[in-house]
């Protein structure tokens, strides 16, 4: 395995500096590239096949529950963008500004969308005159931009790509119902199709979204036991109509304000694809959305039939698998350690002698398990083999979360387990933000990651000051 | 038939006021919405669902000629777009510029890109090594933004959607028969799935894209006989590569410049389908990018057992086709006129009369066509339907083509083809800009569409200046 060890060693291992084992990651499996633009990367194939198919399973999930695609400008009057206060004063310290067009300045600054909340609402504005107009379930594949200081490929960066929804509903329990569907839609899509476990449950008051009345969030956690804000689902009441009068005649004719969600997930996914599953060959990339799925290695190649065999079997995978067949003439060892830098769950090895047995070897990328598999056999034992590549992933990842989130019931418990053990932190709150900023700056930025859905009673007192607990609130730091 | 009428009556007539007939269309068939964003537009869920129709389409063409997708940043800083000296002077007249990043002024201006040639030169600059890492095929679907005075939706608009391919190859002809395949991917794709004719070929000079060495065009006419410039394939020999320092090097083990090329089409297809297919109804829509394929309406749907059969012959077609049974409580005629508006290719409609017969009728919407069918054979006869409708669509656009074509021998001839007969006109051209030039001032605006692959000897000598021809050219107006 010497060729193997040679490109092994060009990665940082992931127990010594976390950071730079992402980085090294993201670079050797050629998922992005820095661009000249600061804060902006290059997707490359392999990142954004992976992207692909993160779109195709949620854009399925979201047509399934009645959503449309739609496509708004790309650019926000700053007029538009003042409309809801709240929502600019939260957005407008991070928007680029067109201010030319041509050689011509233009008469109103126009910001590229951070966020479409307010393009919506004027569109809404216009479509929407009766009960019968409702509900409105719009989603929007695009790219927004908010200029970020410190970035970080997928993770943060100024421009990024993703989806929002943004609905409108007669009622406001409706609303409310489909703000926490569409959470339940990432929650699956995390569990299901990504194999990564995740707290969710509603933000506090000084973490929600910019005109939001509630902010629900899917946190994962990474495998060094940092949080990352995986998704939100907003609920907005009918703050955004009024401001954007919005109005429907209803079922008894009088005039009504219709009520408001918005939901978002992003291309910061793939950063937690890395961070929970990579290890220190690389990625390994759950089976659902990898580009992928079978990497099949012909051994010894130039011998007769094998290549032969390899074809016949890579036809009747690919029914099935996106299967790559690599004939290159690279070496066996370069091939296996390529394959598992780029987190390819299963790897299919056949040489002459297991074409002699009527064999072929499969390689499971997470826990390098090696099964011999008859030919006749070969679809259901790959597709069993991508069942617990999946099904071992989530485990995984579940038993790092639980190992990593602890309990505090007193300040000086809180305060030592933030420093010395990274992960979630279990403790009762008061329901004052003011706490939130003591722990925060205290604890070099924990902050509250969520409120549960269901709560524990760990203790009648605030963590913090003592106080009568409110809530049980989920505690991180995050990326 | 008093409520078709009635929404008819809502669309200016085809042939009385051909654009006022356009942007009803527009309206009324639920595309577009207009924006408060200057020449920006809002595409609504029927009008997106036609583009997500396109995009499937094209992608799994460019998927099959070998090409992956990627992601470039939008926005290109001022130093980067001026290294390629034509395509700056093209392209700067018409950016968005951002200068301020939140309250910060930039030190450097970025334009939104316009198109990313310059993007990828600088990626490839960095990832091609070897003439190994040859050829590059790389597409990306994105927004673009070209600051355009006078707009229309799909036509012209300052922010629009589309795919540009950027390929590097190691030889010129490598490159020159990328160009020429990708135009042929165009090419058929109008032909087989948008059931568009067109006139394919090459741009003059004077028409050729900023920086490009060749730049080769699909031109399909409007029903008014009025051109659009339907697809680009451009050849840049290693001019950019050049600008760029992009070298590789070559199994002669010296250093060379790769060969590129870029090529592009955009929703701007919408508007093609749009004037090429439609009628004084609305819209007709090519049965391969339509959401809805067949509209199924049952009649007289409160009598037993006509909504179950409906039901039943619905979950049928579904399996197949794209399909909307419309069991609401609007009336016959609403629904009628109402996917006729929306073009959708073929209607089913199912009575008592018919169920009690096991038949029902299939409407088309290109010619009014009914026929009567068994029930036994509805998929393959909705099938039929489906192709007839397609056949129909592209033999009355070929023939509107081919009528609305004028041979011009001498200058008077085409003065008063291009006064009088809307069209293209097919005249000899001796190479000199300065006649096309004198063309489009003397003409109000005819311009060479392209240059033939096989050109005709009209006569000897250029229909402008007497001249020995060099060339045959299709001229005409366009949009």
């Amino acid at each position: 395995m010497a060729d193997n060890k040679k490109m092994v060693e060009a990665i940082t291992s992931r127990d010594e500096d976390f950071a730079k084992w992402y980085t090294d990651i993201v670079k050797k499996a050629e998922l992005v590239d820095y661009s000249g633009v600061k804060g902006c990367m290059v997707i490359r194939p392999y990142g954004y096949a992976i992207w692909e198919n993160i779109q195709a399973d949620l854009d399925r999930r979201f047509k399934e529950t009645g959503h449309e695609n739609v496509y708004m400008p790309m650019f926000i009057p700053e007029s538009l963008l003042q409309k809801e206060k709240d929502h600019v004063e939260g957005f407008a310290p991070e928007v680029a500004w067109v201010t030319h067009g041509g050689s011509e300045k233009l008469t109103e600054r126009l910001c590229v969308r951070p966020t479409s909340e307010t393009l919506f609402c004027e569109h809404y504005s216009k479509v929407i005159n009766t009960y019968r107009d409702l509900p409105k379930l719009y989603n929007q594949w695009c790219s927004v931009v908010r200029w970020e200081k410190t970035t970080r490929p997928f993770l943060r960066t100024s421009e990024f790509l993703w989806q929002e929804g943004h609905t409108m509903h007669e009622t406001e329990q409706e609303a409310q119902e489909e703000t926490l569907r569409m959470l339940k839609v990432y929650e699956d899509f995390y569990r299901d199709t990504l194999a990564i476990p995740a707290v969710v449950g509603k933000k506090t008051e000084k973490e929600k979204f910019a005109g939001a009345v509630a902010t629900y969030t899917i946190e994962p956690m990474m495998h060094n036991g940092v949080a990352l804000q995986g998704g939100t689902s907003h609920f907005f009441g009918d703050g955004f109509a009024k401001s954007f009068d919005i109005t429907f005649t209803g079922r008894d004719n009088k005039q009504h304000y219709p009520f408001q969600t918005s939901w978002g997930v992003s291309t910061r996914m793939i950063g937690a694809i890395i961070m929970v599953h990579g290890d220190d060959d690389g990625l390994i990339l759950p089976p659902k959305i990898s580009p992928i799925q079978v990497a099949l290695i012909p051994v010894a190649q130039h011998k007769e039939g094998v290549l032969d065999k390899a074809n016949e079997v890579a036809q009747l995978l690919k029914k099935q698998f996106r299967v790559k067949l690599d004939d290159s003439d690279k070496s066996l060892g370069w091939k296996c350690s390529q394959y598992e830098m780029k987190g390819v769950p299963v790897r299919v090895e056949l040489g002459p002698k297991d074409i002699e047995k009527n064999q072929c070897v499969i390689v499971r990328r997470d826990t390098r398990e090696k099964i011999f598999v008859s030919l006749d056999n070969i679809v259901e034992e790959v597709e069993k083999a991508l069942q617990s590549v999946h099904d071992g992933m989530y485990q995984r990842a579940l038993a790092n979360m639980q190992e990593k989130t602890f309990t505090a019931t007193t300040y000086d418990e809180f305060c030592d387990i933030a420093k010395n053990k990274p992960g979630f932190i279990k403790a009762m709150w008061c329901g004052d933000s003011a706490c939130e900023e003591k722990i925060k700056d205290e604890t070099g930025g924990v902050k509250s990651r969520c409120i549960p859905f269901e709560e524990e009673q760990l203790s009648d007192v605030c963590v913090c000051c003592g106080k009568k607990a409110k809530h049980q609130v989920y505690w991180g730091k995050q990326y």
